[in-house]
């Protein structure tokens, strides 16, 4: 197993992610290999100054940086020796079972639906979050923001890639799958809401529990809670403005650290035909080891695979 | 000044409604009278029971009581002599300045609609919630659920309606009106919002001061935040949620107390010819009394006739 991982990426780039590069190392497995895509003679040099070999690292060699400000689209086309651009192309070749980033996000999804592309039959990738469960355990939420205009059909279809995602990476079985909305009854909500219930209920492909609202995301009332982009990256920010607040209140609390993104790595993005995995912008070295980890999670449960089969017509 | 309390809306009423009702007496001043609307009998001995004069209280009996899970628009047609259905008939006739509410949100916002109807002018009424800053002082959320879906024109009328409730009843100078978004750069959002950042940008009535994202929410960025009422619920029912777990954790803190809706009464209906507020169905004596006195705050600055000048044609 190979996984690609954009030294480049990221605030504090290159420096955490050769140390994430590290700790990632130590903890993957023979034959789990990690390519480190980026500036070669700065990385070595870095492993070099925290006394780590160079030997246990596959390195590729690139010269140009992907801004976290840079038009997604310009950018992955301007700049093919970028370390995303390079990434996508290798996970595009086979050279790579899993790519991940800390990088430019929009670049990350444009790259990765202009490279190994959309799976067939599904109608639009989603980006997922983890949210803590206040009785201990953890629900999945998509889409965060790749898609801030759904159809009802893509939102069925998000029920499908959350439920694989729990299953699988997450061991959740017969994960329950809820609907975001402002009401439970069934004709409760906006018209997407109103068009989309009826379909999920339908739906064999997963266990739907009907609506839930926005109180109950850190309950236990489901596992994948599924909303159109726009909804979904105000819950995400909105959750991750109230830890930044616990943490500068100095609250300590067991299910506020579990707000903490690091230790979940990143959004996988679902629905493209290989793992994708992007970070936070600000990711520590946690949570790019996370992020490799997250990567060689997907690889080990055929998550991509189970999607092709969910998704063949 | 008359204002119309009902005594038998709310999961703790009456007993309540009328704790609350005699808080509200002893702050109200002289010539602001309170008319309790609801069974005057089981309203006049619960007064006994609390050793309180009931000479300083107007009575309308009332017959019915309209459930907190009723249909709205059956519930206020089929049940004329309910406390909501009486409240709305005098508010039309002018026997009352305000009417306020901890019953069921859907009648009283039908009830509003049939009865003292929308102001010439104003698409939809919209419902708000307050918001605390970090720093101190409060933010305007709204819609929070009346319209799940809105239109971009709608949205700029939201705009109207936060500004002068935050200049009138909140004595906020000039206040920052933001949408709520999914980036900060204009071209960001849904459909929604790319449609209406360049109308609210156009706007003259209103001081427009862009995007900002649910990360936002808390800061002292703007002071009210428009969005539709299915954003705006998910996001009102998620903080609230939020509140409740500090309580639960046992974390105290004076920003977290600030999500306490009990202070801020309940939630305005804005857009209607006539001071309405609507209570939170757990309405507590305290919350019952900042009813009271946030509909005299609406009636005191005029803030009805404000919103008739805004939309006059």
């Amino acid at each position: 197993m190979k996984i690609g991982l954009d030294m480049m990426g990221g605030d504090y780039a290159p420096k955490a992610t050769v140390l994430g590069a590290i700790a990632a190392h130590k903890t993957l497995a023979e034959g789990q290999k990690l390519v480190l895509i980026g500036d070669s003679q700065v990385i070595r040099d870095l492993l070099e100054e925290n006394n780590y070999s160079a030997d246990g690292f596959e390195f590729v060699h690139t010269t140009e940086v992907i801004g976290m400000g840079e038009h997604p689209t310009k950018a992955v086309v301007q700049k093919p020796d970028s370390s995303i651009s390079v990434g996508f192309q290798m996970l595009k070749d086979g050279k790579l079972d899993a790519f991940t980033s800390a990088g430019n996000t929009g670049a990350m999804l444009v790259g990765a639906m202009f490279s190994v592309k959309t799976i067939p039959g599904v109608q639009r990738p989603a980006m997922t979050t983890i949210v803590p469960k206040l009785k201990g355990g953890l629900g999945i939420l998509l889409d965060v923001g790749a898609n801030a205009d759904c159809k009802p059909e893509v939102l069925v279809q998000f029920g499908v890639l959350g439920s694989l995602l729990a299953q699988s990476v997450y061991q959740i079985d017969n994960p329950r799958v809820a609907l975001m909305n402002i009401g439970e009854e069934e004709e409760k909500g906006n018209l997407l809401c109103q068009a989309t219930y009826p379909l999920m209920k339908e739906s064999t492909q997963f266990n739907f529990v009907g609506n839930v609202e926005g109180r109950d995301l850190f309950s236990d009332m489901a596992d994948v809670y599924v909303c159109d982009g726009f909804t979904g990256n105000v819950i995400l920010k909105m959750a991750e403005s109230f830890y930044v607040i616990t943490i500068k209140k100095g609250l300590k609390d067991e299910f506020f650290d579990r707000f903490n993104y690091e230790q979940y790595g990143g959004s996988p993005i679902l629905g493209v035909n290989a793992p994708v995995v992007v970070g936070h912008g600000i990711s520590s070295p946690e949570a790019i080891k996370n992020m490799v980890l997250l990567c060689r999670d997907m690889v080990e449960t055929n998550l991509v695979d189970q999607f092709k089969k969910a998704f063949q017509p």
